[in-house]
C-alpha cells in the first residue's frame, strides 16, 4: 500500500449545514509514514446532535482547522465520534498494531473521514486514541463500539457525577425527559444494574407509543409516562408519589428544558428544612429551545441544586475521565449487563468518491431527526 | 410584679392576612414562674416578607400552635424575628439575667407579642435564645440588634455558603438583583470588607433613583445598574465585561427570578471547557412571581450551578450555624465594618391594649411594601 485515496466532510466556516459542507478528497502516502505515526480507516462514524450544533457555529466547543488535507485554505472536518481500525503503524509505534479498533479520545477530532494520518506523542495529546477492541477480539462488536464514545458514556457519567450517595437499598429514583433518546435508553439500563429506579418521560401522541413504552420497560425502565402526564397535577401529587412511596426522586435528567424540565423539578423529592440530600436537576440539552426554568418556591422548599452536564467539557478538563468511562461501559457490554441501542446504519463503500461521501452524509443529517444515524463503512 | 398584661398577634389558620389576624390579650403570672423559666419583653419586632408568606399559608416553614395564651382553640403567633429584654428569671436560670437583650434562635418563635414566658432546657430546644447585648452594654444599639437575626445574617451566609475560594486579590465579583433591599444593602457592605466587588441591580424608573444609587455606592457597592441595563446586550457583552475585566462574576444573588434572574446568569463568568470554578446562581426569593429561569446554553457553556438559599432551613438543620452567624454580624457592627440599614420604626406603648396592638401591626403590614417596618416598644 502506497497511496490511500481518502475522503472527508469539510467546511471552512460555521453556518447553514446544507450550504457549508463539502466532500473533500485527499490522499495519505504510507511510504512517508513517520516513526510515530499511524493510519486509521473508518469503521463507523455517527452523526450526533452536538455535531450539528458545532457545524452551525453555535457550539462552545469549536472545531480544529487543519491544512493536512492540502486544501487551498485550512478546513475543519465534521464529527466528534468515530470508530476506526488501525491499518498502518510507524516503526516506533508500540501502543497500537494493525487491526486495533480505536476511537478518538478528545472532542473535535473531525471524525467524518474515511481515513486519518495521526501523529502519536504530541505534547498536547500524547495518546489520542482509546483502544476499544481489535479485529480478532469478538467480545465487542461494531454496533457496541461505534457509539460507545458518546451516548452510553454520557448516561454513565450522568448517573455517576452528581449523586454520590445512591441508596444501596434501591429506594432512589431518577426521572428523565428524553426517555426515548439514545442517552435515555442507556440511563435506564445502567440505573437498573445500579439498583436505581427510573421514570422515563416520553413525548405524548407518538403513533408508536405502545411500542416505545414496551421497549423502554424491556430495557429496564421502572415506569414510562408521557410529558403530558408528567406535567399533570395528578401525576405530580398522586400517581408518582404513590410509586415512589418512601423513596426519593433524587436526580432529574433534563435534555428538553421549558415546561418539561420544570415538571421534572415538580417530581423531585426534597425537604430543605430536614433533608441533608439536595435533589439535583441536571441539564444536558435544551431540545425545546425554551430556557431552563422551574418554580422558585419548589427550588427553595426542596433545596434543589441545578447543574449543567457536558461530556465534552469533562473530557477536555480531564481526558482520563473519558478513558475510564469508556472502559466501564465496555465492561458492561462484555458482561451482558447492557446492550447496544439500535441506530440507523448507512453503508458507505470506502473506495467510493468524496462526492458519494458528502451525498450520504447530507442524507444522514437530514434523516437524523428521525433517529440516530451512523455511517458504516465497508 | 405579679401579673403582666400582654398582647400577641394571633391566627388560627393561614389565609388573607387582613382577615385572619387578631390581637389577643393574655397575662403572665410571674409569681408562679418555674425555676427554669424566663419572662421576656419586646423591644423591637420586625415585619419580614417571609412572615407574611407564613401567614398566607404558602410557606413551607409552618407556625407553631400554642394553648399558652388561654385561647379557646390553639393559636399561632405571627412573626419570626424579634428583640427582647429579659425581665424575670426563674431560680435555676444561670444563662440569662434581667436586662439581657435576646433574640429567638429558632424560626417560628411567634415574635409578634409584647411578652413571652419561655421555658429553658426543653429537650427539643434547650437554649432558645441568642444573647445579643444587654441594657448596660452600649456596644450594640437597638437599631442594630433589632434586625440582626435575618437580613444581615442572610447576607453573611449568602456570601459564605456557596463560594469557598474567593479570590484573595479582589478579582471576584457578586452580581445581585434586589440591590435596594435590606439584604442587598448588607451584601455590599460585607462583600466590601471581604475584598469582593459587587454589582447591585435596582429597579429602573424609581423617582429617587439617584439617591438610591448614591446610598448603595456609599455603603460599598462597586457598581449600581438598573434592571433594564442589566438585561441589555450592551451591559451583558460590553459594559460589565469592561468593569470585570480579568476578574470573574462568580456569584449571582437572586431574589426576583423571571428575566431579572436570567440576566444575572448572562453576567456570570465561566468556561465549562477550561475553568474548574463553577459560577453560582443562588436564589433566595422570587419577588417577580415568575419562575426561576435562565438560558440552557449559558448554563452548559459556563457550567452554572443553581442553588437555593434559605436561612430558616439552615437554622432548623443546624441551629448553631445561626448562633455563629449572628455573632459574626455583631462583631462586624462592633468593629464598625458594617452599619445598620435604616427601617421604618412604628412605636408601640407596651401598656396599650391588644386592640391598639393589632391596629399597629395591620398598618405596618400594609406599609411594608414601601420598606421594612419594625414595631419598636416603649
Amino acid at each position: 500500500m502506497v497511496k490511500i485515496n481518502a475522503s472527508a466532510i469539510t467546511y471552512t466556516k460555521g453556518g447553514e449545514i446544507s450550504k457549508i459542507l463539502s466532500g473533500t478528497g485527499f490522499s495519505i502516502d504510507t511510504e512517508t509514514l513517520g516513526p510515530k505515526q499511524v493510519v486509521i480507516q473508518a469503521l463507523a462514524t455517527p452523526i450526533n446532535p452536538s455535531d450539528l450544533n458545532q457545524l452551525a457555529g453555535t457550539y462552545a466547543s469549536k472545531p480544529n482547522f487543519t491544512s493536512e488535507l492540502d486544501t487551498p485554505v485550512p478546513v475543519a472536518i465534521g464529527g466528534n465520534e468515530g470508530l476506526y481500525k488501525v491499518i498502518e503503524v510507524g516503526s516506533d509505534v508500540t501502543s497500537y498494531k494493525n487491526g486495533d479498533w480505536v476511537i478518538p479520545k478528545m472532542p473535535s477530532f473531525g471524525t467524518w473521514r474515511t481515513h486519518a494520518l495521526v501523529t502519536l506523542d504530541k505534547p498536547e495529546n500524547p495518546d489520542p486514541f482509546i483502544k476499544v477492541s481489535s479485529e480478532d477480539d469478538k467480545s465487542i462488536d461494531l454496533t457496541q463500539a461505534a457509539t460507545v464514545s458518546i451516548n452510553p458514556s454520557t448516561a454513565y457519567q450522568l448517573i455517576d457525577q452528581f449523586i454520590k450517595d445512591w441508596d444501596p437499598k434501591g429506594n432512589d429514583w431518577i426521572i428523565q425527559n428524553g426517555g426515548n433518546s439514545q442517552v435515555g435508553k442507556f440511563v435506564v439500563q445502567i440505573a437498573k444494574i445500579r439498583n436505581i429506579k427510573t421514570i422515563s418521560v416520553i413525548r405524548d401522541g407518538k403513533p408508536d407509543q405502545d411500542q416505545i413504552v414496551k421497549e423502554l420497560l424491556d430495557l429496564g425502565a421502572t415506569k414510562v409516562i408521557t410529558d403530558k402526564e408528567a406535567e399533570s397535577e395528578e401525576y405530580i401529587n398522586k400517581i408518582v408519589p404513590g410509586w415512589v412511596n418512601e423513596g426519593k426522586v433524587i436526580l432529574a435528567l433534563n435534555c428538553v428544558c421549558g415546561k418539561s424540565g420544570s415538571a421534572l423539578v415538580s417530581h423531585l423529592t426534597g425537604n430543605h428544612l430536614a433533608d441533608y440530600r439536595s435533589p439535583h436537576l441536571v441539564t444536558y440539552g435544551g431540545m425545546s429551545g425554551q430556557p431552563l426554568m422551574y418554580s422558585s418556591s419548589e427550588s427553595l422548599f426542596k433545596n434543589v441544586t441545578s447543574k449543567a452536564y457536558w461530556l465534552t467539557a469533562n473530557t477536555k478538563r480531564n481526558p482520563q475521565s473519558k478513558v475510564d468511562t469508556v472502559k466501564k461501559v465496555l465492561a458492561l457490554y462484555k458482561s451482558g449487563d447492557i446492550k447496544p441501542v439500535p441506530f440507523n446504519g448507512k453503508e458507505f463503500n470506502i473506495k467510493s468518491t468524496s462526492d458519494d461521501y458528502i451525498k450520504l452524509f447530507l442524507k444522514g443529517i437530514a434523516e437524523s431527526k428521525t433517529g440516530k444515524q451512523v455511517i458504516v463503512y465497508n
